[in-house]
Formats: structure tokens, C-alpha cells, sequence
């Protein structure tokens, strides 16, 4: 009985789960522009149907709860109500306000991570590294802010359209040293390269480092667990 | 005999392997525009000629087998039929059939795999960073979704040729997280590229670190070969 | 009341950090183009006030400094005088001369380091590594500099408004080195892509392997120090 | 007397480095468009300066060595030959050919590494992960390849005058998995972006795991060392 009922319970999760994919693609389906009529309101019932399952969930996991207050005032019970609140408001305003509503809906990825324990390990990782990230988070922001700034000195004579201010430059220096480089923006002067070509060579590494920290901390975490 | 049989093993083993790169080669060649028909034919000689030789190795090799049906059955042999069978199959068909058919030729590459015997160390440091890979894989699909579907409600106003829907935004989501960074999407709006700069941030990192994580692990394989 | 001194300390570095901030952020809206005189005037009382704060800082300092001379001359002396001194000598000055002088106010950033002890880490780690550094940074550099002479050769004829000279080439192998990519510069010949290829498999490792290098001495650093 | 020798030793070799870098600058001159005659005339100078030098030096070399004809026909010998010989060579023929002769004036770019021993732990490194290095080349040339053919089929019918065929679609291959990403060639309809998407998630990995593999072999010979 225990077995079968444990069976039971991944279907039912893996059918949850795949329900809230495919109120994903029906919410991404919704922004396609020309779309028909038609499609508009299958979309519509798609969701009517979703939301009446994740209801219909909601108040099961009340019914069967211990605690009923205690889980409704859980993280994972306020995530469920928060995947079918915002249809039920909604339902209620006009179009206008359910654009900026519409995103509310997006909570309900929230409900993914519910059965997924292997999060652990990725939380106790950034525990280790925690300091080290803020202390990178400060270089980089100081190494972005100073980039921008130079690039804003060298570059704003030669192309004012382009590098209008310190904070149209924070873009240049976002995208450049996450080596994006979506080619709307760079530097057209001599002394604007040679500055770039500097900033690269500091800027990558604070910027890439995090990185292999993030990843040699879940190495650790990893060990310590096989222990 | 037998270091002879195993050189001359070596040779025919390599022989085989530059067969296919020049039939890759001659493959890409053939979709060169403007060649002339005296090339086409050269190619066409040099694909028939490649073919028989394939077909006679796997003449011989079933031959030689101890257990025939099981060497016709094994994956090996399977590859084997599988990079001659496209040439006999479409000998009979019209051309327009052919160039669908002709993607089928490049199954030979999986002949290059037979003889390369480090593969079994990368397949188990799979086996050791499976788990965050998936998890990874399951982090990176969600990161590139929500980044898409925030990009999308910041440009689409102002956009709304490039930022048609969610689906669209996937686009610029995958080429701004993995920094190719074409240039043929970018954020325009201040919104969207303080949006853009949070997304690399975190994003960056959720793409990067299964790399990190597969590296760690070829090197855990490696040092437990070693003992 | 030693806890207490102790608290009201940390409130006090925290007020001096945000009007760091506070005064880059001032610093910053000051290049915008277009801002109004009362913009202008309200940015300029801010810089006052910071300004005073600071000198005030400094004076106490001094005032409860045990050896006055020493801390003066301390490089936190220094960074805290270095931080209000542009001020009050750009006062005296025409606006014209300002405008150079006015990037010495992001000196005040050396003031945000101030209260930082991580990065003692940080250097630690630096040494573990600084022989294998400066070998990698000269080996980019002559991967930097042979791919700019190569490419100029391969380009030069096709796009000699691109690859004028080595020093516009230079530009080209930075840029692509990185994976930067802009888009203004790119090969067209054949010889150049196939060109390209190969600096970027070689080159690709140059650049991005000093970054590893510092990532694992970080770890080495933090745990030598958990010892 | 030792060591004062070894000081003019490193003196010496110091001079020589400079000398070379100096011969590499006003290699990289020569090549930008519109420069006067009197500074081509300078540059001229600078070369015979440089070479008589060298010239020098290598006389020198030969002088002192205890077995000369080893030390003409040992690889630094060579080097110090060979960075000579273009320049005399050169000074019989008329311009067109120097144009290619000219480049292999950077074959004295080798003198630099006579004096550099930290490169012999770069090739202990090397060796620890030839095996891998190897198989990703492999590995990462097949995925180049049928991501290029995989492009081809996509973008081939929207822009053929892009993806022209195999060949030039190998190049997209190569500046998409790196990330250069430079924007003049990118896949516009949906079947090649969704390609593209599948082809950046396992291609990555592909071009940047040798990389890591490099820099942990750096940082194991380095402990190998320390032992």
C-alpha cells in the first residue's frame, strides 16, 4: 500500500509539474502578436483548467494537512495560493491591468522547486563562498563603475550620441566585460581602445572569477556529502 | 605474426579514418554553389569509391566475426550498415529526395568513434556530475525563460518588430547568457538593460558553472584511473 | 560602552560608505547632457555637504589619531586628504580646467576599501600566483601581438580601411581574444577566418587560464587560512 | 667577480629583451598607411641598429661557446641565426618581396623566451593533459563540423548568400562557440535559432572544458614542484 502510494504521489508530481510547463508555454503562446480569436480563447480555457487543478490541489493539501493553519502559512503553501490568487483577481479588471497582472502568473514556477531536493547542496555551496561573492560583487561593481567612467572620458567628445553619460557608459562596461559585446557601443578613439584593452585585462577576471568560485565550492559541497 | 597483424591493424585503422574526413570533406565541398559538373562527378567517384570500401570492411568484418548475427546486431555493426546504407538506398531515388537524404552520410562520423578508447573516462565523469548537471540544466531553462519574459514586457514597447513575443525574447535570452552577443537584439529601453545587467549577474553564472563542474569531474576521473 | 563605541562605529563607516555612493551617484548624474541649472545647483550643494563631511572625518581623525604625523602620513591619511583636496583646489579654477580635475574626485572610492578586510585574502592569493601571472600576461601578449601582425597580413588588401596598420589590427585580436566581439572589425578573406580559427583555439586558452589560475589560488588561500 | 657578473648578465639579457621589443614597435610602425619618408628613413636606421646588435650578440655567442658548432646548430643558435639572416637577406631584393619577407622578422620574438625557465612548468602541464587535450580537439572539431552542416540545412534557403555552404557556415560554427559572436553571420529563422540553442548548450562545454583542463594541470604541477 505504502509503495503504491509513494508511486502515486511522483505521478501526481510529475503531473503537476508538467501542468505548470504547459501554463508556461500557454502564458509565452498569449504574447505572440496576430494571434486569432480562436486560439485566444483555447488559451483562455487552458488556464481556466490549470488554475482549477492547482485549486483543486491547494485545497487538497489543506484538507490532508496536520497543521491547516500551519501550512497555509508555510512557504510552500503560500507559493500555491500564489499560483491561483492572481487568476481570480484578475477575473474581475479589465484588459488594461491584467498586462501588468498577467506576470503575477510567472509565481507559479515557484510551485518547480518544490519536490526538487538537490537545491540543498547548491544553498550550503553558496554558504562557503558567500563572503568571497560579496567581496567580488564590490570589486566588480567598483571595476563596472570605474570602466564606465573612463570609457565616458575618452569616448563622449568623439561620439556624444553614444557615450552621453556615466550611466549610458555603464552599459558599455556591462556588456564588455561580460564579453556580450552586442556591438551597439565601443570605443572609436586610440586612447578609448587602449583604455578598453586595460579594463579587459583587470575586468574579466573579477567578472569570471565568482564563477569557478561558485563552482569549486559545489565541488566541495559535493565531498562533504559523500563523507 | 601477431605485432605484424596488429601494425598492419593500426594502418588499416587509420586508413579508414582519413576515408572518412575526405568523405566529410568531399560532402562539404558538394554544397559549395557554383561547381562545376566535372567536380560533381570527381565527388560522385570519390563517394562510390569510399562507399565500396566501407561496404567491402563490412563484408569482411562480418566474415571474420565469431558470432555473425550478434557483430550485425552490436552498435558497431549497426554503424557500419548505417554508413553505407544511405548511398544504396538513394542510388534509386530523384535528386530533391537526395538532399535530405545526403544529411544521413554524415552517420559515418560515428565510425571515427570506434576506435577511441578515452571516451570511457569523460562517460564516467558524466556519470559523477550527472546529477548537477541536470539540476544546472533545470536552473539554466528557468533562467533563460524568466529572463525572456522580463526582457519581452520591458522592450516590447519599444521594440515591438525585435521583441515580437516571449518566444522571440528566448532569442536575445540564449544569445545574451551564453555571451555570443550578435548585435541583431539588444535592450534599447533604460528598463531593459538595468533588467539586462541583473540578468548577466546571476545568469552568467547558472550557464557557466556546468562547464566548471564537467572540468572537475574529467579531473576527479582522471586521478581515480590513476589509482 | 565599549560594545556601544563599537556599534556606533560600524554605523558611522556605513553613513561615510553611503555618502561615497551617494557622491559617485552625484558624480555621475553631473555627465548627463540636458540637466537643468536647478539640477546642476542641487548636485553641487550635495558635493558640498559630502565634501564637509569628509573634512570633518579627516579632522577628527587627526584629533584622535595617538600619532598625528604617522596617521596623516598613513595611506588611509592620505586616501582621506586625497579625497577632499580636488575639491577645494577646483574651486579657485575656471570651469574648463574643472572638467579634467573632476575625475579625481573618484578618489574617494580608495575611502570604500578602507573598512574591507577580505581583501586581504585576495592578495594573499595574488602571490601564490603572481610567477605563473606574469608569464601567461606575456605570453597574451605575444598571442595578442602575433594574431594583430597575422591578421593585418590576411586583411589588410580586402578591408585596408579596417586593418589600416598592426596597432588597428591589435584592436581586431584584443576584441576577438576576449570574445568581446563588437562586430567592427571581422575577417572576410578565407586565409583570415581560417586564420582566426586558430588564434582562437590557442588563444582562447592564453586569456582565459590566468583567470582559473586565480580562482583556484583564492581556494588554496581560503583554506590555508581555515587551518 | 661572480656576481658582478651575473648582474651584467641580467643587465645584458635585459637590454637585449628591450631591444627586441623595440624591433617589434618599430616593426608595427612601418606597417601603418601615410607615414613620412623621414620616419621610414628612422625606422630603417633603428633596424640596422638593432640587427647589427643582434649580429654582435650572436658573434659573441659563437666566440664564447666551448663547442661551437653545437652552439651554431642548437635551437637557440638557430633562433639567434634566424632572427639575423631575413634582414641581410632581405637588403638584395627589391620591395615586393620584403613585403613577405618582413614577417619573418618576428622570428626574433623566440630570443624573448631564451631567457624565460617558468615556461618548463607550462610544459609539464601540457603533458599531464595531452591525452584529453587531444580528444577534445577531436571532439570539439566534430561538433564545429556538424554544427556548421546543421546551420547550413537550417539558414541555407532563407540567406544564401550567408550560409553559402558548409565552409562558410564553419565559420559561424567557430565564432558562435567561442562567443565571439561578432554579428555577421547569425541564423534568422526559427529552425536555426532553435539549432542554435541546442548546439550552444553542448558546445560550450565543448571549446571551454580544455581550458580547465589546462589550468588544473597548471596548478597540479605547480604542487608537483613545491614536493
Amino acid at each position: 500500500m505504502d509503495s503504491t502510494d509513494r508511486f502515486s504521489g511522483k505521478v501526481f508530481a510529475l503531473a503537476i509539474r508538467l501542468l505548470i510547463v504547459l501554463s508556461l508555454v500557454t502564458f509565452s503562446i498569449d504574447t505572440l502578436p496576430n494571434i486569432g480569436a480562436q486560439v485566444k480563447r483555447n488559451l483562455h480555457i487552458i488556464e481556466v483548467i490549470t488554475v482549477s487543478i492547482f485549486t483543486l490541489e491547494y485545497a487538497l493539501r489543506i484538507a490532508v494537512a496536520e497543521n491547516r493553519l500551519r501550512f497555509v502559512c508555510s512557504f510552500y503553501g503560500l507559493v500555491d495560493l500564489a499560483a491561483i490568487l492572481p487568476f481570480y483577481i484578475s477575473s474581475g479588471l479589465d484588459l488594461r491591468a491584467v498586462r501588468v497582472f498577467r506576470l503575477l502568473r510567472l509565481i507559479r514556477i515557484l510551485k518547480l522547486f518544490k519536490y526538487n531536493q538537490a537545491i540543498v547542496r547548491f544553498q550550503r555551496a553558496f554558504v562557503i563562498v558567500r563572503e568571497e561573492l560579496i567581496l567580488f560583487g564590490f570589486i566588480a561593481a567598483i571595476t563596472l563603475y570605474l570602466s564606465a567612467v573612463g570609457i565616458y572620458y575618452f569616448e563622449n567628445v568623439a561620439q556624444p550620441e553614444q557615450f552621453k553619460s556615466v550611466f549610458h557608459s555603464l552599459w558599455w562596461a556591462i556588456t564588455t566585460l561580460t564579453t556580450v559585446g552586442y556591438g551597439d557601443m565601443f570605443p572609436i578613439t586610440t586612447g578609448g581602445k587602449v583604455f578598453t584593452f586595460f579594463v579587459l585585462m583587470v575586468g574579466l577576471g573579477v567578472v569570471a572569477v565568482p564563477i569557478g568560485l561558485i563552482t569549486s565550492a559545489l565541488s566541495q559541497a559535493r565531498s562533504e556529502e559523500v563523507r
